[in-house]
């Protein structure tokens, strides 16, 4: 008789034969707030029977694709670098064995791990970021790794001009006042994805998703939900693009299920983890 | 002393005066996933009085209508030929007594109840059908009494050209290749709704509104809530349009109340049923 | 050692050099269908800490602004009159040393309260009122004092024409009909708000902000959530204009915080709060 | 057709032939904490088809009893005075056509107004109380008229040496002072209740239930939970000797419903209203 | 690299060598009241983390034992018998490959298809109930698969004098008649296990647990929480008797975990499957 | 005017007086399961005006006493030894100040930065340890710093025969026999506890105090909650004896509110700190 196996929906491929990888890095170690994205990736994957495999939006099956669904990393609380080192090991394994992956949060911390093993393999890596919140702490209660500080983490590790940003509306003012010297921010939508997307072709891109991007309405199961963020369709516009792109990894972050109660964002989490797997496996 | 009543805001109205019956039929039992439809129309009831009878959308007073509230059928679950058999015999007395109708189910499968009934009355019966799923699975599980089977178990009643469906984002993919085929699908939206008004002018309709239909932003009391979908002003919007056809039932099924703690998704149903009342009530 | 202070985000000035005076109004006693208001105050201090002190909206940060947060009033339950009588000897206080305010509700009547002052203050006072429901009727039950006659109580303190109302959607149709002869009502959105902003210059103006004048899906922590309402940046943009008024004094009602378990409906709460506090400081 | 009646399971006689009334008072407008009493006496009816009409506690069942269920007081909110007169009315009505009644709060404040009608019918009646609060408050931030002072005014009615109060665990130290003079307190649990009722024998007595009385672990769903209560069965063998009593009318109250997710306390407060009302029914 | 593998506990021994297998049967067709049993078996693996693989209780170690976690079986809702079959099927083979099992409801009605195979392969087979409910009635709104019904249904299997009730407080009063007849019913608690557990030695035992049995306290996450039941400890107590039996298989029922959001239902399930599969594993 | 400032119900002494210093720490960064005992000191000082001052268990007032409400240690989270760093500063200040304190946590590695100050500041200290768990494993996934580790890191400061161990009913097998050489453990209850007070009279003793033995029908609101503990009524029973005790400083930790929605286990965790600091103030 065969064991209880776990996986996202239809992602039953070996891992030997399978063009992408996704895995869960359930930690929130520095979470200020409400803690809770460690459950996201288990949510995501036990939710994940509410939804089809088909996707009316890309006219694309998850059953005709090769994915390997790696379960969940093992990550001890208390100690932050550690659980970084544990995240850039398993996807500089990945990358070595030339599988794209999705990483499934966690807090948004987590990206930075995955960004170390990343920066070692590509050259000119460029950043897609999709947020409510400008991520450009250089500290948070004198801390360096945190959710907060982590696209400033990435910024040292990429530099100026690498760092694409979108959607973002909440931030100190300083973190605004960086991003026009460092990165390139388009604050409050995606209106300008498409242009971005056309200058990207070609270069080697991760994607990381913190899904408080989305408004409050429609994403309320995360930490801090903010409003005035895009919709599910302004969203869903945007990564029917990433195919245009060479996405080497991405990430989907910052899903704290038990704060929606309707398990209405995780569902929202699994819609976008299909599409996203739809996209960027060829 | 009176006993304690317990109606639809406003539906008072003896039966043999009435224009327009309100039942419930709160069952669930086919539910694959989240179950809880079956507290729908109680729901419904209790919460109708945080509402008005006025709407300002129609400019028209319930207060004004004669309409019955039948309460709720009495359904075994368990057996769901049985359920469907007594969903039947009610909506055919009530088409028998020249009673239009609104349902409040339940899942979606006590809409074939309904449609056994009216299909025998009424021979050339278009059916307008509001959804985020096809629901034109052959089978679920092996089983072809299901929620997500019922516009398939429709089509065999009523055949080719008679189904419109608006609004579908979700279902296998061998469901949106039979609705190219033999249902008139509009995906993603009602934004072709007016024009279907037109064509079914004079022609007995049977509408069946579920309610996920909707955006989970405004409806995530429901036991699969989806992103992408209809707004609220976009729904009203097309129901406004209602009293334009000769609406012989309806229903409005897939409300699980317990899933949005706000009761805001009760409080949509509400006034979406106010508002249906108003329209179909001459 | 220090005690244990609790401010709305960045609100630390002493009280004789602030500008403006926050303070919370926690009662819900006349709230006839789901209460909780109470709650509403203390709810927005605690939340705010996580959200940012700058606004990108407005590029203006709340450590530059002088705000006093007086915590609390003290309100008896089950005594309307001295409620009302408690909140007017406050404000008529804050009035008198030149002191803008916001008060946190609670239910919609203690604006009745504030009103009471702030028109032995000011002769030609306007009101700009934002909610879903016109709060017209004469009396509730018998009682003339009520969370949904408080516009109707300020129309008998100002008289014709200096009440604008937006976004109303819900209400007895007599309300609709007392509206047409007495105040200037906008339905269902705020599409006409920058006019009224210019008609009111110069003029002193008190506003009050049911926040159900938002859509149920960005704002369901509130004893009845209405749909149909309007978007956070609908609301935002017209926000952003206050500023272009003198706005005398203002309230921020009808959260109801433990109706949104996401505490995203206090988050939002608390934005709003920011960006008032910002407009109304100069 | 028969309109959708909802009553008390099995509480389906007429009122003429009726030996006892149930009806609810919803009011909550003086609870200083956390509100939603006022849902009690509706969820204990919903919710009473969940249980059984046969106690094996006692050996009977409701089925071989004539209650009436008048469904709920229509009362005000914000006018306590108000809502103490109607419910004086009803239960002096009662009291005049010979029934015996089971009033479901709402808060303990309802019990004033049967008491004023009992008192008015009943020379030498006693009080049992069953609570976790004193209730001998002489005012609650100045209001005379709270569910904390609710047994001080029964006091005033009705003197000294015939409230008899058990499981009284919290209170201000002057309540417990004043308990020593005036009233006969039982702290902490029922162990002396037999003996109380052999004292009572004969005697006109009201019953008055504060659910509260149990432990927190019981019935958690009410505005203050106690912990240190008495256990369900503690309570229950103590109703089980209400049938030696006199009792002429009785309430339960302090039910909130929405504290408690699981209906746990709804269907403790459904068998209690069973036992009860099978003890009180000769 | 490894599949993601769900297993209770400790639980990961390969079938053919293990001792006793685990399953989970998630289904709650049947329910009449609150839907979600459905639910109880992975709930029961997810949140089994959260306790030890020892057992101070009986100091024995789950690593210790050799046990298969076999997953849920897939069952079609809305086919009653169809379930029933695929359960009998199931436990039929494992009976004939000599594993003792542990099935995880589910409704109770679960427990029929596991007794429809080991009365098939036992002849003197007797079973041990644990019950809030008598579950003896004939039928429920007509149908006689019902959780309601399930150990009427044993009955008829096994006849007179072979089905030994525990803890029994709630039913019909014809119920507790046939049971006087045909059971062994020991009502309100477990007091005289011991007795049964010695009465039974050597001869084949089926147990069934609805964990209803426990003190709606102590587990309110089920669908009808049952105040003036049994403690943990006293069914701890009987727990620990289980060895002396020759328990061949057993099943542990009607968790529904969504209804206790503190997941302190769900947490004394896992602590009773551990302490179970300790005590038949050999 | 005055500020908000928030304190334990009536700790409003100064510093400078005070007898005893109440403060939180809201930490719960090596929380391996739920994480949320970072919002127990709020919630315990917010739900505080739900319960009297007067104590009718020891009939003494907390009005009468001279207590210190420090507020909450700002911590950072994801950098655990600072953490316990600052705890130890803040606590080393109180004991040089000749404070007794009551910490409030957060989860139970806390008490480490609290028995750090005090072991360099006592010689014979001795622990009074009441918790469902051990605490005494060596490391968690490879970290030493860990609430369940907290007790033999305490050990790995006292040495043996310090420890005295209450109510323990979970943990690894070699906890046990940890337990068995080198502190002194009383399983499952508190019945021991009157003598372990005999003998430690005299003697420094700080106590710790895991919320979680109680058992989990009382408090469910922790992350791991524990069925099979003490009730209610025995811990009150032994804390009534503390003042026998030379206490010099103590905590209460793992109060986690939002996984109880009623607030009950708010509510215990507020008698608890009041009755403490009843007892430990002279």
């Amino acid at each position: 008789m065969d064991k209880n196996t776990q996986t996202f929906l239809a992602c039953t491929a070996e891992y030997e034969v399978s063009d992408v990888v996704l895995f869960g890095a359930p930690f929130d170690g520095t979470t200020s707030f409400r803690p809770g994205a460690r459950f996201g990736p288990s949510a995501i994957r036990c939710e994940s029977i509410g939804i089809e495999t088909y996707s009316p939006y890309c006219d694309r099956d998850l059953t005709d694709c090769r994915i390997f669904d790696g379960g969940d990393l093992q990550l001890p609380f208390g100690n932050t670098q550690k659980v970084l080192e544990l995240i850039k090991r398993y996807t500089a394994k990945l990358l070595g064995d030339q599988k794209r992956f999705v990483m499934l949060g966690g807090e948004h911390l987590v990206t930075l791990g995955a960004l170390r093993a990343a920066t070692e393999h590509y050259r000119d890596l460029h950043i897609i970021h999709f947020d409510a919140h400008a991520d450009l702490r250089t500290d948070y209660l004198g801390e360096e790794l945190s959710h907060s500080t982590v696209i400033y983490q990435a910024w040292k590790l990429l530099g100026d001009g690498k760092i694409h940003q979108f959607g973002i509306r909440s931030g100190e003012k300083y973190e605004f006042e960086f991003a026009e010297e460092h990165t390139i921010m388009h604050k409050f939508d995606l209106g300008t994805f498409s242009k971005t997307v056309g200058q990207l072709k070609g270069k080697p891109v991760y994607f990381t998703l913190d899904l408080d991007v989305l408004d409050s309405s429609v994403f309320c199961g995360t930490g801090t939900p903010e409003a005035g963020g895009v919709t599910f369709k302004e969203l869903m516009d945007a990564l029917l693009e990433l195919h245009k792109l060479d996405i080497i990894g991405c990430d989907i972050n910052e899903l704290s299920p038990h704060y929606d109660q309707s398990a209405g964002s995780t569902a929202v989490a699994c819609k976008i983890t299909r599409e996203i797997l739809l996209q960027i496996t060829k």
